[in-house]
Formats: structure tokens, sequence, C-alpha cells
């Protein structure tokens, strides 16, 4: 069986763990902290980056890009799997103009600094950055985040998901990062009625429901993350 | 024509001036500064990242990935010009693995900040982010550059080129952001023969050319940036 190392709140690792159930592929999931790596990743991926995807046959695949892209080129099409790219160049193009708005501008934004200052901060030892959390920069960053909510209301005002007329690796990234920070209850849903149904109708995917299911020790998620009508 | 919207010291810019050169694509070239982008940019990528490439036929490709990907797929195997991505799904794997160490690793730790300092800083207006560079910074991002030019050292002791046999996307991500750090006479070359023969041999390729005749005003480049034999 293939295997995926993650982290729960890692969006990167999210996005994937979405990939894998649309793309119906079984995998695996072993659990990596960002703060503490264990060796077997660092040797999987010396820079550090998750997730990393071991295929069937043993071939490691290592980092966001590589393994959504992997996994288009792998499984996309077979076994009655669409495509989460999209049909044509231009097609991708806004596919991956989308992910790179939620995994580069999103993530440097908002989603880096709630995850670090919430999470790594309150579970590294202190020489891997723990410590009390910076809850200014956590503020700051969450300022941010209804010009990001209002664009994605927009984008699905013309179009069924956020790339076009099918669910796409964009509405998957998206779905990561703010599905992390739903899970700290830190999503300003009525901010954006388009934005909260585009999320509604994604949440209640079959690829969504193991997310849904995630816990992590000492850190429950309030309980409108689980529900479907939140 | 087609036509790339970039900035001359912007490392996924410059990754595309390569690609283009490689794949024998003829772009007009139109400038724009990271620190103050025109609206004419915004609105061809309302994230603002560079690079933008406007194709013969007005589509309209934003951002690093879906330029380099949009680049590959309508330019490889077309009029001689070679795949820079890879023939398999592992290979295209390890050269997505290597850009990513470039294009997010490097540029975290080492190329954004001494761009920023060194080139945003002196030529923002000060409501833009202008001012005195801190140079701290700077000699703290520039540390980590030897860790680096081991790494490139290692992989072609091994390997023709950064990710295998053949000029991949990985050698020009790792050239763009080297080639910006070398502008500015940051880069210790004697501290890595095999990063150092790598850099020579790629340098002397034709789609380098471009890059080599840049000059910022009032910031012209030391001798050796130019000069083949460094």
């Amino acid at each position: 069986m293939a295997r995926l190392y993650h982290f729960m709140l890692c969006p990167f690792s999210r996005r994937i763990r979405l990939a894998l159930g649309e793309y119906g592929v079984d995998a695996e999931l072993i659990e990596e902290r960002p703060w503490s790596l264990t060796r077997a990743l660092l040797k999987l991926n010396p820079s550090g980056a998750l997730p990393v995807f071991i295929d069937d046959d043993r071939v490691t695949v290592a980092g966001i890009e590589a393994v959504s892209e992997y996994l288009e080129e792998t499984r996309a099409g077979t076994g009655g799997a669409a495509t989460l790219l999209g049909a044509t160049p231009v097609e991708r193009a806004e596919v991956r103009r989308l992910v790179a708005w939620f995994d580069v501008t999103f993530h440097r934004d908002v989603s880096r600094n709630v995850i670090v200052e919430n999470i790594e901060r309150r579970f590294a030892a202190p020489e891997h950055g723990g410590g009390a959390p910076n809850m200014q920069a956590v503020r700051n960053s969450l300022s941010h985040i209804r010009g990001h909510l209002d664009y994605i209301g927009r984008l699905v005002e013309e179009r069924r998901w956020l790339a076009g007329d099918r669910l796409s690796h964009a509405d998957l990234a998206a779905a990561a990062h703010l599905s992390c920070l739903d899970y700290l209850g830190d999503v300003p849903w009525s901010a954006s009625d388009g934005a909260k149904g585009w999320y509604a109708r994604i949440k209640s995917h079959p690829c969504f429901r193991p997310l849904l299911a995630d816990q992590i020790r000492g850190m429950p998620p309030p309980r409108s993350y689980a529900d479907l009508e939140f």
C-alpha cells in the first residue's frame, strides 16, 4: 500500500489527503511533526517539506507540487478518477494560478503564522521554537482572511468551482488551508455567503470525511469544525 | 509575439526567461517592479506574483508554477525543443522536488531577504517599504548559502545535471536564484568546486546570454557576473 508522511494541520498534507480521496488512492498515513521531523522523513526529503508520498512500487515523491502533479499524472483517468488539474493547458494554468494563490499568498499572509503560533509554539520544545504564541501576529494574519473569503465568493459567483466547472486542486488547496484555520475556530464564515456555500459543498464530499475526524490530542476542534451545517 | 511581465532580479522571472530561451520561444519583455506593480499587471494577476506570460493567442498564464508547466505542455517537443521537466512521472517528480528546494527553501532562507534588502529597500518609496537595508538580515541569509552550494556540488558528483542526465527546470531554478545573488556579488563560488563547475556550464548556455546583459540603472553588477570564467 502507498504511504503518506503528513501532519494533520499542515495545509499541504491536507490537500494531498483530499486528492488521494478524490483519485481513489488508499494510503497509509504516517504522522510527522514539522517542528521535530524524524530522521526517516529527512532521509526521504532533505528539505523537510511535507507531504512525502511513497507509491506502491516505493517511488518516493517529495513536496506538495511534486506529489500533486505525480498523482495527477499517474492516477487521473484511471479507475474512474477524474482530472483534478483540468483538461487543457489553459484550464490547468488557471488551476495552478489559484493553487499558488492559496499555497503561496494565503499561506504567507494568513495560514502559516496562525498555524505556527497556535500549534508549533504550543507543542514544540523550546529549542525547536516552542513557547508563548505571538497573539498579535495571529491577529494580524487573521485580519487578512476576509479579503480571501471575498475572493472565493467572487469566483463562485461566476463558476461552479474555483477554477471552473469542475472540482480541482484549486478547491482542494483553498479548502486545505481554510480547514486548518477552521479547526482552530478562526474562519469568519458569516463574512461571505459565497465562500461559506462553496466550503459547505466541498466539506460534504466523501474525500473530506477523514479530515473532519482529525483530533489533535489536547486540542479538540470546535463542534462546528465537523458539522456539515456549520 | 508572446509577452513576459518580469523583473530583472526576480528569480522566478529569471527562470522563465531561461526556459523561454531553451524552448526557443521569442517573447517581448515588459519590466515590472515588485514594490510598485502597475495596474496592468495586477489586472493580469491579482496576487501580484511575477512572472506573467501572455501567449501569442493572448492566453494569460500567471505565476511561476503555472507558466513553467504551461510552457512545458505547449512548447516541449515542438520545433526541436526538449523537455525541461523529464520524460517520466518519476523523473518529473525529482525535477519538481528540486524546483521546490530552490523556489521555496532557498528563497525563504537566502534569496528573498537578500533581494528585498538590497534592491527593494533601495528603490522602493518609503510608503512601499523603502529605506535603509537591514544588513544583519542580509548577512544572516547569506550564511545559509554554503550549505546549498554543497548540496548542488553533491548532486553533480553523481549526475550530469541537478535532477539527472538532462538539463531541467531544477537547473534553471537554481541558476535563476544564484544568478540574482551573483549580480550582487554575493555568491562564494570558491566554497564548492562542484557547484562552480555546474554554474559555469549553465552560464555558457545560449539561454543565459540575455540575463548576463542585464543592467539595473545605478547598480551595475561586478565584472565577474557576466564573465564565463568567473
